[in-house]
């Protein structure tokens, strides 16, 4: 796995939480709405969740339930976006996205939408904090 | 799970081709991108995808694979959008959305795009036919 690296537009738009098992583990950096972005690490040249082999695609969906639970407890969600889309990003990314009806732009969806404001400094290392309670997450320095 | 009805949204907009173990098969009605939505039958009142039971996400997940390789045989598919929203449609469905560069609305979202043309009617035949050839597919009356 000596080739794999994240996708630079997605280290452009997001901050790097840190990694669970499989999939490394980033926040969409839109105070907006709640929005994460796991990464799968095996999967070099895998472009579609359906590429992947039963066993990698059930742990990376393991680890999509595992940041629901973090989504869903933040103030406000009553609803998850959950997709693999990829029109501009090539590399296989899952996006799970805390929604509400008083979010900067529901019910458009957040990536038909101008981007929403960035996160405080402060805030970021709060996600960071709320996902090392995870079992099975490694934070990343930031 | 006598009290289980597809929402009339749904029903609306789309043609119910027939059935997995686990889900009922949708062809959205627009001929500009092929567009398979599986309805999971045993999940009254779940709206999202990780409010499911485990063994259950796996066998949708089963199910998104399937017609994930009915999508992307289809000709001109470069690229799948698999996808569990439900801002406008609170029932739980899976959409799994085969896109290509040459198709009508890319790289918008088709849920961001005003509807393509719809089918005649012997293309709706002839996909519920393909997934005939899927093993586990029950086909409905057209």
């Amino acid at each position: 796995m000596t080739d794999f690296a994240i996708h630079p537009q997605l280290i452009k738009d997001c901050v790097l939480l840190g990694r669970f098992a499989c999939s490394h583990v980033l926040l969409m950096n839109n105070a907006g709405a709640p929005w994460i972005i796991l990464v799968p690490q095996n999967t070099i040249g895998a472009t579609e969740l359906t590429d992947l082999p039963r066993d990698t695609q059930q742990q990376l969906l393991d680890e999509v339930n595992l940041a629901a639970v973090v989504v869903k407890a933040q103030p406000s969600v009553e609803k998850l976006n959950i997709a693999a889309l990829g029109n501009m990003v090539p590399q296989l990314h899952v996006h799970i996205v805390g929604r509400s009806p008083s979010d900067y732009c529901w019910p458009k969806l957040v990536w038909a939408s101008d981007p929403g404001p960035r996160y405080e400094d402060a805030a970021i290392l709060l996600w960071r904090d709320l996902f090392s309670q995870v079992d099975g997450f490694s934070a990343a320095s930031l």
